[in-house]
């Protein structure tokens, strides 16, 4: 191509490396940016140090946060005595919006999958044993995605956890099969939620 | 939302001013931006601003650059006699991709539009004058957007231009009418180029 210029090109390819965002999109976005006042792209910019340097694990659910406990380990009036087991933060966001579910999560950033080399030390699993260990745990939730990565989470951490005398239950089948937790409506998720089932 | 954490919200907002990312895209940027490895996000950062330092106008054409004249204006094999108005950067990336307009190029960065206070001042249609007094232009072919505002312009800047005793011609209507020539296919831009009309 006889029209290339090296810092678009590679703003460009920036944009592309971003999961669905396609060539056309790609240069859109990056015109766009260019179009922009400075001020525009430095808040851009600034919002992802910011989120880069200040986010990291929630010390008890592992959730994404800003603090030591995220907002939700946080709060008080939450049923800390049952753990909704997830695998992803946006699952969290996913499940807040049903406002349906009043105990709090474990965020297991992942799924065990041989095939990508994931197995449970990759995984928060140590941290949810440790919080069951100490006691105060009466059941916990298998929310992981009905994939067959979620599925062999879940029965992997269930015959680890039931061991230790504490309720494991998974959520109803009103998810979708082979669907994504991410893109439940609120309703499925919330039928999903009341009849989820003893593993 | 129980679930807020600031610096993700103020980054899946900064996503969301991005044009064609909607709120479930947005919050699925933020979240890869955070899941990737620290010097990945840097590249994208430092990508932004580099584009936003080093990208200016080329001093002739008023194309996207980052040095003095773009690579098509340096270009000497290039026809300097016949200039191609187009309204955007985008849209000289789409005519290359052509490759068959082997002469330069001018961008206007925009189209007249009362109705968004646009009006010739602010795009560059004074140094689209300069070129043309300079003498060595032949003819100067309006390839702008075939909308209201992309004919308003094309318009206008024939009735300056023709004055000057330079042809004025303008893409034949291969382009679907109301289109946007950033979409449009190589052949149908071919045809239009090969069609141009008087003015």
């Amino acid at each position: 191509m006889a029209y290339r210029v090296a810092p678009l090109t590679r703003l460009i390819e920036q944009f592309e490396k971003l999961p669905g965002i396609g060539k056309k999109s790609a240069q859109r976005l990056a015109l766009y940016i260019l179009d922009q006042p400075k001020q525009e792209s430095e808040a851009f910019v600034n919002a992802i140090i910011e989120a880069k340097e200040k986010i990291r694990k929630c010390s008890v659910c592992c959730n994404l946060t800003d603090e030591e406990l995220c907002p939700i380990c946080a709060n008080n009036s939450r049923d800390q005595s049952i753990i909704c087991v997830v695998a992803e933060p946006k699952d969290v966001i996913a499940l807040e919006r049903t406002h349906e579910f009043n105990a709090v999560y474990h965020v297991l950033h992942g799924c065990i999958s041989p095939m990508d080399g994931i197995g449970p030390e990759q995984l928060c699993v140590k941290e949810l044993l440790t919080r069951i260990n100490a006691g105060e745990v009466n059941e916990v939730i298998m929310a992981t995605n009905p994939t067959v990565e979620g599925e062999a989470t879940a029965m992997y951490l269930s015959r680890l956890i039931k061991p230790l005398g504490v309720k494991v239950t998974r959520l109803a089948y009103g998810i979708p099969v082979g669907g994504d937790l991410e893109y439940a409506d609120e309703v499925t998720l919330k039928r999903a939620l009341d009849g989820r089932s003893e593993l």
